[in-house]
């Protein structure tokens, strides 16, 4: 709560317009209920305009189903990351629905009326990304982005990307998810003139040490536009190219 | 090109409304002039919607004055990152004009006519991040967009930034500029709902290992809407925050 | 104490130079017993005013127990880490009592009348760092001191940590456990005017490297006063933090 | 500002006791002073129990002239690190006064009624870690402690270390200060039962890493108890050492 | 499509020697299959003098047998590598013919007319390398090479490669296939006058780092002409050996 | 076969002493059998002092079984090294003999008439590091020395240590093995004036990185005569402890 | 000298048709000239097919000046790289002759009869990579190859590369020179079918760590047919180029 | 002995309750004189066999100085390793005697009658190693070995090894320094049976690391009986090597 705000407060107060009681309510009305073992916060959505995501890897299914239940109770939007399979049946048999998406591994709550608009397009370099491509397509999709998916189009083949070319220009935002060596954010890069969030992947062997090859390649970018988000991190770009494509009214 | 633009180029070969060597012309059409030593890019202004950049580090100022003067020719906007004083100085006595900003290490030749529209904002965590911070301020400048450079809003000292919430959440985009720790960015995040681009730089000593620790930080930000450059890539930050702030008309 | 030494008492004792009482204190005088894979070591709590903590992680269960029942015949504290479930139930089995925690995994031994003192307060950026903290929690505990721990107020939700301020202030010491990019512990060390102990977690993926991530952001933390023991330590950080607390009367 | 505060703030000025003005204003005391490059913090010591301390190294002479003015404008102690002495001499002909520690690189403020408390041990493994062990000493004892400070007592000199084991037991708090393979930590850490801090130097050559392998050796102590800062930061082990040394008065 | 290509086409269809539908065709004809989630490249083989080579490793059962099935329908020749045995039976049992090694864990399928040419030697440091020399001898094999392999004889029992001397100087490249230290590389170089292309292996422990010592090793070759490829990539060897003992005629 | 011999036996053969025959079969008398997946090597012993150890971690228990049964055709003594308990089962039961230590993960055959000589001393600081510590001694017994191992000892509880000073001395050669910071081998560095061979293991967690923490600090100890081995390589330690305790007549 | 040759050499002793003394002659033919500091190696050329080439960087020009001239007493054809200009100057002034590049740094004795063969490509992705194309170049050339050498070419200027691709399927070998993410060597192999040797260049700042962003890009090549060298190795890509190239007559 | 001390004594000498010779024995018997700034120490011969070595690099001239006389006061053997020869320089021209050797940075102050057993030998893999090799010589040397240093006999040039054999096998040890590679430890570990130490040196470039690839390979040796000490650490092999060479009588 900033300082004018406050001040605004303060005055109130002052003019009897509103109770101690009422002025510390307010202050707290960003607030979030508290579960024990994690706070669900209600006032994440206001501020951030988006819904508390929740990131399922290390979490037990028995705190998933009560953090599921605290949203949902309030909020028609939740979006579940990293939920490896098993837990997501052991969810739905104890009646928690949504859709999960195997290749994602999301589970999704969605808001009944979502509108998508704008124009983000997904490059994927080889089969093997798919997974991280899809975590970031479920991501900008249930903030309400219209999203395209291309796969396999690496460069090793170039002129599969080339072919393209048209459709590049046209995306407002492009995520570009690569393993191995991530050349594919440069190439793209030197023919797009939009932002780029590259996204590089654990997919490789020996001297890609799990994705840092890709990672260092595509921060190196000589391609001015490309920024870069944390290996395999498919939520986080598709998080950040929706505050792009999608600006909330603050 | 892409395979439309072709196929109609073929249609007007074919229907005599064009002639072979006027088709062979518009394909070279976004073409460049050959230095011998460099490439100078004419056409690049028109793909990526932006002058070339010409990063000046490693370049001689012989090579620099050619640069310039085959790009000034043409265009009335052209910036130079990372150009050491000294070359500057020399540059300036062989007739070469244009802004220079020393903190920077930028030398800028803006177009006369240029309109800033839009809002990036600009933090700089310590006095020391300044110099990257001033090359992404300078970037976005020549690009057309307003500016806002607040510095020295560290996180050891966090009532300076909190004191600034609504100015942060009036940005567009938010280019966060740290050494060390690189804390602001995830701190940033979680109370600003607009894209976010991390700058990590190379302040710090021992374990921060010129810029890693920084880098490593953002990159594992647990605030989402963050997107990460390279260590010290003022540039590259300015010039991503262009692209979300005032998309190209493509 | 090497097998030469202790036959030289026994024929002692058996020639009626030296009665049993005696011989047993020359045992215990160099302060170990020595059970071939392992020296118990006796004096430790003297020297260090602790006792024997084991690190339970590369052991067998076989040589727990005789490493348990040896310590438990003269003192009746001592602290078990990294104890698997497991192995734990194993030992139970065999008649080891003592209290487990499962989520830190420790098995304490406490002293009938174990009083606390001062005022330790551990905090955990996300549900998933608890395993860390507990243990922390568990070692501070044994050692005599107050403490209290709160989860799951990560940078992220910055207005968690605000809430708290007084509660901070009020601490003699404060542990952060935080994973990802370890912001946490700058956060605290800005606003807090106590020591703090900063344990990195293993939580996160790609570029966190383990812990990395974490434990360079910790080591580079802009606010003094931040110390910063091995990632995961949870118990070195509970141990020092109690060294601080509740300092042992030399 | 915390919410118990602000509860009574609202009391006061709906009590009439404090006009909105006055409330903003003491929201405002724990502020700072804006040079334009920096923020001069005057709420520090209140906030903190210690006045700013300027990390010199990478500032320009006029702005460390402009911070050092403006800060002892209104207080005594002031102290800067990583001061060059040739910018020191600089500072000095501008009439800049101050006392300077050529081998720590510090300038010190000290208030004219510094009492000093307590006792703390700083021991340097070899005579080429002086100046982080100096740097510590002279950090502590701005900030009001005893401290006694033991060179040139490295590990592989076992018995210089064994002379002093008694001191090291009276000790509040030891600091340790080695470079290439610090081992010294864990053997102090073996013998003393007092918080540890150990610093890594850059000493060393080859797989010494610039001060890493002093750093891991550190965090991967088996003596608990000890925890480490960044390589060289002798000011932080000292700001540390002094927490625990001479807790502030909350 | 390169530009004096483009221009005959142009050319053509100028004289109306060339539908512009015709054109657009010739353009496509280096194309591809899209199966949805890849694209099997028909054009692969014109445009690279080789058939594609599936990477199985994270590919499932299903997608592998249609890819297979929508190669072997155009061509004859068809290499998968790092095909788990386990992948392989469940392929076969569907059906899927071809020869399968399972030291190399390739699938082969060979066109009928194969003919050998040239002289590869492969050279092994120790039995545990075997699975990536017989990756490379397999790559080898189906681009029509005569390949030698030659196992056990590492650094340590000189004398056994000294024996092999004449026939290391037959050969028209050498692949040099090595864990742990990768010193063999060096050697073979300093006594053969041939292009040397080494594989470091993941081969050994501790301070191997899953083949990094013999990365570096092999890149700081003090013998010239020794060239090299990622780690464990015995494929890449096999196929760079190819293009260079047996050129594809342009 | 260095220059001087061959002289002689050009001049054998010249004199008609020796057949060219002959004179080769001499050459090849240090030779090997040829396995076809492994060399072995009968003239090693010759050659180094030592017959064939063979690093089991890799190979099938056929490779094993003939690999054994060709050495022990012609040799009474061999070692195998990293033999899973699993495997070593297997061997048993198609009838390979052999002493099998667990710990150490060693199948020693050893020659009926072995006399062991000089003072090899092994220090473990863990139990957790005693199957590194029982690989060097079971290497250094079977080349025939006598071996003493104390474990145990770690420098966080020095004065065990201290008791042993005496029996440090009397050693030929030290092995020191030490995981976690690995400080032991500059103690005891700085305490014995014999050889030290330091083994780091990868016993630690964290920022010991799977013994890189040791391995730097034992490569930084500032106690002279200390050398060092990869991680957990306790074979390579007992095997130089060998060659210094126990020098082969050349 | 391997053993067949040996058997003649016994044969013709035994025969008398050969002197032991002229036997043992023969085996030294393949000798080299003892300067004391260094051995000139005069059978190096028939070893290997070329003259010894100097690494000049850390040698005096006292040794640069005693080598050259020993070589050249010879030898008409010597290379000496990394030599800085003001060496270069000193050995003039001392009368050594030779052709210098100061971009690459090399020193060139040509055969007064080179000719040259085949079709070596040299693709330089900036102009900040000419050294290191230029020492690449100078290497292939005295070797007697064809080179032409392409700059200023990178991916972020794809269609600069697009142009070229008839001139790239040309060549029998080409040699990619780029720095920063190296994107340049993935994307020439997707196009070209001949072996391409890719050299990483220092080029760059921040996390491209002198090279190694370029040098593992490189290594996970996602286009077969890449080999890699050192960073800014173009000697070594020039020497491996040429074996390609114009393979020296066995 | 500290200086209160030291005063005591004088004190009791002055009043006759001690005789001066009383008095220096009582000095030497805790075996160091405390300069202030450093503690020399006389006790060490006599503990380890061996007079102080001093690592001067980062000492200034006077405290050198003071050291020199400190040592040469009571002992006629000392060395200074790491010495720069602008140091040496001024401390001749102090008066301070003694060999300087510029290649290996080393000042020998030798006793009178040194007389030197056994058989080092050095093997140095090219000419830039030689200041590493040197001051492995200078060490061993004076500890009263016989060294002999062969140069410049790298892997690239095997023959060059090869013709050592027989003097390699009458060495007692062999210290291999290497750099680029290291793969010379290995070649001579496989055809010596003597103790190895192999010193990496950071000879190279790029990807070498500054000498951690040929660390890493010598650690990694497939030849046992190799033992490494730190990247350019000349002075810990000799030292090593003594040890081994001339063991020091207990």
């Amino acid at each position: 709560m900033d300082q004018e705000k406050l001040y605004r407060l303060f005055t109130k107060v002052s003019n009897g317009d509103l109770s101690p009681d009422s002025a510390l309510k307010l202050v707290q009305a960003e607030s979030y209920v508290d579960l024990g073992f994690a706070k669900v916060d209600h006032g994440r959505r206001k501020r951030l305009g988006f819904p508390e995501v929740v990131y399922a890897e290390h979490k037990t299914v028995e705190h998933l189903e009560q953090i599921c239940l605290a949203h949902l109770e309030v909020h028609d939007c939740l979006l579940l990351t990293r939920l490896a399979e098993e837990k997501y049946l052991q969810l739905k048999a104890k009646g928690i629905k949504g859709r999960y998406n195997p290749t994602a591994r999301t589970l999704s709550f969605e808001p009944t009326s979502l509108e998508s608009v704008g124009n983000i397009l997904i490059l994927s370099a080889g089969t093997s990304d798919l997974c991280v491509a899809e975590e970031a397509k479920e991501t900008a999709q249930i903030m309400g982005n219209n999203v395209e998916l291309i796969t396999d189009i690496g460069v090793a083949g170039l002129h599969r990307l080339l072919d393209r070319l048209e459709r590049l220009r046209q995306a407002k935002v492009i995520i570009v998810v690569a393993g191995m060596e991530g050349a594919l954010a440069s190439v793209v890069g030197g023919v797009a003139q939009v932002p780029i969030i590259a996204v590089p992947t654990s997919i490789g062997y020996g001297a890609s040490f799990q994705g840092v090859a890709a990672l260092l390649s595509m921060l190196n970018s000589c391609a001015p536009g490309v920024t870069t988000v944390n290996i395999d991190n498919g939520f986080g770009a598709g998080f950040a190219a929706s505050l792009i494509n999608n600006p909330v009214a603050g």
